[in-house]
């Protein structure tokens, strides 16, 4: 069964002897151009424009931009070796404040990291192996996870299904398949019948530019709309489930996604139209108990306005859904309720 | 009291010796630029491309309209004079079909007309000049009208009120002081603290060129946020009331506005935000029973995607707000709940 289902058909992110090579979102549908680096920095600088998004996808740029801070310290000394990485893994970890997956990532590395320094001899060149190692461990988890959720997600979907999503959550969000828009991709390889509406997603247009570019891939119908015209479209009866991502989960289930979300909620619900939430375990932020303490990240008012008065734009990148407008949290686990 | 009033700062429409001047709102805020011309077929493609837009500047144009397509006709007999010009009228009324108001005003001028012919000798110099005048009543009747409604609007205001809206509702809307945004306007005028959310109102951006720069002109705090931001906002209890326009309202009063005005509609029902329409009452249309019966003009896909697919984009201009959402029409005669 396997073999027939969907895979990610442009790899998101790959190591290839020592450089990274990060799609380059920003610049698709148009161009479909890697960036290629050695250099954790500019891993950074891709996170924060936006070149690689989505929390599972980050969680594993993370990794490897942690296994490329490794390959280029060249302390012989195992403390100086673990001096010099830290700091750098700590800016990668906070490259972005709301999805969690970056921290979590980094997290892994530093525990992976600290039992191998324990319980090996200290040697520079298999230490930045094995750290290179844990990286694609993360990824290919990733992989496996996205797997396993789409198939929870996708036996969610009735035969026919005219969904709704937000903002990207394909391949392109993930190491992997992704989380919503993988569901989709599986419900679509089980020959259940699905049809995607596609808001936009102001004010980055990922849903115009990458879920467009998606869909043609795989040969889903679709049709683009903005984010205004979601009401409609379900007053319409023309939406049967919304399934979203998620960036970051408080552990009451109150779920931060891209700013966008909290409005289908609220209108799915008015409507009487299942709300369901796909994301990998990792999402799951178990310190925080609610909704309330996610940060939110505003991003520059440049992204909404390029006209006359860029000091009057409020640009937060995501917002809350709190979990009584969820109808289930679908991870690689099962269902949360 | 009313030299303190607010007014239409820079004029939508006006008429200057057989010329028409319509401020392109296209090219709004970065130039402010007046097409010219004596040609009614001019006038129906500015309308069509939305250089002149909102429910009652539509009104006025089209009546304008209406008295260049009489000064253009040379008829000496008034049988063919009338031959003549209303197919170049039945145009004008039709060239958008969801707001009802250009239907309105040519229907006014096509009554008038008639009962001047019938009560009147024939004379083309004097005809031309009576449907003018019939026109530059339609547009000084605007003008009070939107006092008015402004008056009632202005009075639902708390102090202190921070307002979203949704599309320009403003001056730019008509040929006074404008509907919703007008409202804002009065009460701003009446001394009460006002601050606007002001969605960006994809796909033209109404809200991001043309609010911002009547807010502007008129000092009043503003903030531009997309489209998608609005149940986020309301949620953090940013809004206390919701104020939009109409482009119709049926019989039962259900509004049709701008497509996104519904998902203010429910989301503010959801955050129980008191929700109000202004409109003139020529936007009443009182032969259609509910807002299944109002046409919805579908808009060149164009105007969403420039990107690769533009045959898989959906783009209604207006979607209808079922009278239950509504918590009050206003109009220039007062409140209809």
């Amino acid at each position: 069964m396997k073999d027939n289902l969907p895979i990610q058909l442009t790899p998101t992110i790959s190591w290839d002897k020592g450089i990274l090579k990060i799609l380059d979102q920003t610049k698709l549908p148009k161009v479909e151009k890697y960036i290629e680096t050695s250099d954790y920095k500019e891993v950074i600088e891709a996170i924060k424009r936006l070149s690689i998004r989505g929390a599972p996808a980050l969680g594993c740029a993370g990794a490897y931009a942690c296994a490329l801070v490794a390959y280029k310290c060249n302390s012989l000394v195992k403390e100086a070796f673990v001096e010099e990485i830290l700091p750098a893994w700590n800016l990668i970890a906070n490259a972005r404040p709301t999805a969690v997956n970056l921290m979590w990532a980094v997290n892994i590395m530093k525990k992976q990291l600290e039992d191998y320094l324990e319980n090996t001899d200290w040697d520079l060149i298999e230490t930045r192996r094995y750290i290179l190692n844990c990286a694609k461990q993360i990824h290919k988890d990733d992989i496996d996870r996205c797997d396993n959720l789409c198939r929870h997600g996708a036996s969610l979907f009735p035969d026919n299904a005219r969904v709704m999503t937000v903002c990207n959550t394909g391949g392109l969000c993930s190491g992997g398949i992704g989380t919503a828009l993988g569901c989709v991709q599986y419900a679509h390889a089980f020959k259940k019948k699905v049809e995607v509406y596609v808001p936009e997603t102001r004010p980055l247009l990922q849903g115009a530019r990458l879920n467009t570019w998606e869909l043609e891939r795989s040969k889903i119908p679709y049709k683009l709309i903005t984010d205004s015209m979601a009401g409609s479209v379900m007053r319409d009866k023309k939406i049967d489930l919304v399934i979203v991502g998620a960036d970051r989960i408080a552990k009451n289930g109150d779920a931060a996604n891209k700013i966008g979300t909290y409005n289908l909620a609220v209108l799915a619900k008015h409507h009487d139209i299942p709300f369901y939430v796909a994301a990998p375990d990792s999402t799951v932020d178990r310190n925080i108990k609610s909704g309330e303490d996610i940060p939110i990240e505003e991003r520059p008012s440049a992204e909404i306005s390029s006209y006359l008065w860029p000091d009057k734009v409020y640009n937060p990148a995501f917002d809350v859904t709190p979990f009584e407008l969820i109808d289930t949290i679908i991870t690689e686990k099962g269902y949360w309720k």
